[in-house]
């Protein structure tokens, strides 16, 4: 598959600029699973704890409008479709609740309550925080960025799903 | 013991800004290992990982005159004095292989290489970055809160002898 990904189009799977940039110079990937094994080394090897707060700075918070936050449409298109679930399932005192708790979880841990919110509804993502909240926040560092890991593995998936379209449009 | 330790004092212990708050709002301390027991509580289940990285960045790179760099003086007089045998032992050619093994060690982790060095020949800290540097970020994350930590631990023995010897003079 000759791959016409860019770092623009790997910064909106996942927004460490560190991330991008290796992604882009180790493509073009043979397939999805070559891309998501060379992701995950790059993820949980080779950005820093830095990289790892710069993505996180990247997500809207749960529930809320990714639009203002996101930087760039693709990212934001994303973001909503993974919390369609959530926003359907979602009552005005539960995305309050979410709302409260989502500014507790920041005041704790500095960093967006990550979650890989697919599929899931607002009361499962709720119950969620609740659980998570007491951790350490080392332990919890880690916890996002594995569920950032599985943000990236479900973006990459939507990149390659893309690039096939296009690639089968331009051959017709 | 009546403490007369202010935020100051604690930020030049650990210099994450919430560390000396939440340490100067729990005391006054019955002793030292009282005040350890609080610090450590602190510094791994309160102080945010944003926390971590900014008392990591008020260290001077090992080997380097910590003055520029370090907030307060007696913070700076400290890390002189911890320092003080593996400056003694280092060589115009150890001195220059642990800069660029610290050069090497800021691009890969984002933040400075941190140990407790006191007691620890130059060669000695040069062996434990090596050792360290191949680890993934956020493995060494934690090991550098950890030096921090009893980094944390000696200052506040030097601040408790301090006020314990101004203390016996006040009441001569």
């Amino acid at each position: 598959m000759d791959s016409k990904m860019e770092e623009k189009d790997f910064l909106a799977c996942c927004g460490s600029k560190k991330f991008a940039e290796e992604m882009t110079s180790s493509g073009p990937f043979a397939n999805l699973d070559h891309a998501i094994d060379v992701a995950r080394d790059i993820w949980f090897n080779k950005v820093d704890v830095n990289g790892w707060l710069e993505a996180f700075a990247a997500h809207p918070q749960i529930g809320q409008n990714p639009s203002a936050k996101h930087p760039s449409d693709t990212s934001a298109q994303w973001s909503k479709g993974e919390q369609s679930t959530a926003l359907q399932t979602a009552t005005d005192s539960s995305l309050q609740e979410l709302s409260d708790w989502n500014a507790r979880y920041w005041k704790k841990f500095g960093f967006v309550f990550l979650i890989c919110a697919s599929g899931r509804t607002a009361s499962e993502i709720l119950a969620e925080l609740k659980r998570r909240y007491p951790n350490r926040p080392i332990v919890e560092f880690e916890i996002a960025a594995q569920e950032q890991m599985k943000v990236t593995e479900l973006r990459l998936a939507k990149l390659f799903s893309t690039q096939v379209k296009a690639a089968s449009i331009s051959t017709q």
